[in-house]
């Protein structure tokens, strides 16, 4: 069957995964769990395999990293999967409950979206994460992984849909596809798919969301910036760049430009340059930082660039005001912070910087979903709409409107027969 | 300016009216309300001038009626703009508000979207409606309106525009397009607008969704289906299917087609028949339906038309998974409704229908932002993500997560010195 008619079906049996119970859904994990214990020799051979032919094929170093999947990764994911029943169904929440005339109700109920088509990287853990996240939230899942794990994510698909198929779940609840060019199909499914979620490099979440009428839900550029403000506390800002730009380099919240009150600039650069020097961070400077301190000049390219790398793009700014202009202009909308002792500067910042995380006095790092105490992260948003910032479970769910009455007809009211009397009842 | 300058500056403007405080706002809106009456000459005056020019135009006659904006018709928006203002604000909302470790707060807080696009038909209405909408939740508007209204919406613009100015809101707060071949540079502003509110016929809603990048909001079809279970009280389904019909058949909640249970048909077709007689209704069937009642063969055409006239299509199911089935393929997913008295039935039936509204026993015709008690509505949505079914102003702001530390950095959560304790404080 074609991809385009298997997505269709798909979403006509949406409906299926999405009446299941939290009880039995969570079921589901849990022999999940097992079966992937259980079925640990297959999943570190079918690896060997992968990282054979990734090794002969002179993939990265990095990549490889990323692609090996042994024992203690395998464990890893399982108590991942085993702390994802413990979270809260997110399913069946009543968020209105409204009265609008005698014997009339209105309930707003949270449901599942329905078809979710997940791109992935390399990492097989990822597999593995997406397909149980997908079915906690009761979503149908088109899975598409790295082609190095090819070997690896076959194993733990079939073993997670087996198993799942085996609970109770319909068959149609996930679906593996392997082609790159079925990705190009995938674009094309917008009838049936109700949402994608592309993770991987700037260029191909770029490429996805402009070759697809899906609504897409994920970020491409990861441009975060730290102003650091008159009113800083030098020990703590020195402490927290480092932080954003160091604790790991290579992910969308770390810290890529940094903009400095001119007032505080020659006591608070020599102490960050100090601190980098130490660790081999590249500074990169306008013409006003280097007269400070002795960087790199830094280019107006530098401060349209995610560096993804041990280099942070300075500039002194005359007033906050010109921060702010500068972080909507060339920011990401995606995590941004000030560092200043004034709670009402802090406050300016936050209301006027337009991204989903805007943070005083601490990294930029901290944007996540783990670390914002979602459970399981999904990823991180920098679209506006349905979810923004780092998105849990919650990310993943619509509602639906359910009206119950008892003969009520719209006429009587609009000839006055009647009258709506709202009275919400929670 | 070239308009897609003109939106990226208004989207950098845009956080300006974001700040703006609840009462700022209002009170705005307060002189808005003020103005209009003030400009009550010009604006009847206007819209005479785009009245005659549309009827020497041959303009059909439901446009004219639309197109006309009488001192009755300016009372009543003026009264909903006052009515606007009573409403509570949809800004500045906590969500959440979790402590993550001694001294690290979580705030997650409404706000605006930002730069909302909203093109819409000819009556002079939407452009006041939609205008204070959009104030009232802080977006800045790029509005365009029916090109047969051109004066009217002219001096209503300028009348809201001024007046918000005037205000203090910031001069870019809304900006009027007139000409048509603005649509489609409108449409390509997608760095610079969040979201597009498109009204209007089917073709047209269609044309927006499938040539931008920005996200829609919006429907286009609205097939909405009534199911009559073999439970249902045929006096109340007679009731509500004709009031879904026939009491406004131009609009999308209207009921389309009609599924009847088998085992009732022979009972509550002709019941349904004679009612439909007395109004004029046209009935098209399937054979088993013509076998029941004489009426107009249906054809597989019927069921996939959103008729908006006094014409319905009717078949027999043989049980409600057969009705479920045809309405997750057949419908937009807006509203449908079973009639039963049972109670399980009916829940099943509102678990498995994948539709933003599933009601039992009231009309298809209650999904509508006001009589759901939102009191402002910007229209309905069949989309699943952001916001579903009737949209208030609740859909027109999306919120961004704040985080206030004391030198807090990520790497101490990494090393294990310190550990997240997260902590919800509300």
């Amino acid at each position: 069957m074609e991809l385009r008619d298997r997505a269709k079906q798909m979403k006509l049996d949406s409906m299926e995964l999405a009446a299941k119970t939290s009880e039995e859904r969570n079921n589901a994990l849990a022999l999940i769990a097992d079966a992937l214990i259980a079925a640990k020799e297959e999943i570190l051979a079918a690896n060997e395999a992968d990282m054979k032919a990734a090794e002969e094929a002179g993939i990265a170093a990095p990549v490889l990293k990323r692609l090996r999947f042994d024992e203690n990764k395998l464990n890893d994911v399982v108590s991942g999967v085993r702390e994802l029943i413990k979270l809260k169904d997110p399913l069946g929440k009543v968020e209105l409950k409204r009265e609008l005339d005698e014997g009339l109700i209105l309930v707003r109920e949270t449901c599942p979206i329905g078809v979710i088509g997940v791109i992935f990287e390399s990492r097989p853990d990822a597999m593995v994460q997406i397909s149980t996240l997908c079915l906690k939230s009761g979503n149908c899942a088109i899975l598409k992984g790295g082609s190095e794990a090819l070997n690896t994510n076959r194993i733990l698909f079939e073993t997670i849909h087996n198993t799942a198929v085996k609970a109770g779940m319909p068959d149609n609840c996930m679906l593996q596809i392997e082609a790159r060019e079925d990705i190009g199909k995938l674009l094309e499914c917008h009838e049936a798919i109700d949402l994608l979620i592309p993770r991987g490099s700037n260029a191909f979440v770029q490429y996805i969301m402009n070759n697809t009428k899906i609504p897409v839900m994920g970020h491409a550029d990861g441009i975060c910036h730290i102003y650091v403000d008159k009113a800083a506390d030098i020990n703590k800002a020195v402490k927290i760049v480092t932080d954003a730009k160091t604790q790991y380099v290579a992910v969308c919240n770390a810290v890529e430009n940094l903009l400095v009150h001119k007032d505080i600039a020659a006591d608070f650069m020599p102490a960050l340059k100090a601190e980098f020097d130490k660790r081999n961070v590249e500074l990169r400077g306008t013409e006003a930082i280097r007269n400070i301190v002795d960087c790199v000049p830094a280019t107006d390219e530098d401060f349209e660039t995610e560096y993804l790398d041990y280099i942070l793009s300075a500039k002194t700014v005359n007033d906050i005001n010109e921060a702010i202009t500068h972080i909507n202009k060339y920011g990401s909308h995606h995590t941004d912070a000030i560092m200043t002792e004034d709670a009402e500067t802090a406050a300016y910042f936050m209301q006027l910087v337009d991204s989903a995380g805007v943070y005083q006095n601490c990294s930029t790092r901290f944007a996540d979903g783990f670390r914002y105490g979602f459970g399981a992260e999904v990823g991180v948003s920098t679209g506006k709409l349905h979810a923004r910032g780092p998105v849990g479970l919650d990310g993943l769910v619509t509602y639906k409107y359910k009206m119950f009455g008892n003969g009520h007809i719209v006429a009587d009211y609009a000839s006055g027969v009647r009258k709506f009397n709202f009275k919400d009842l929670m």
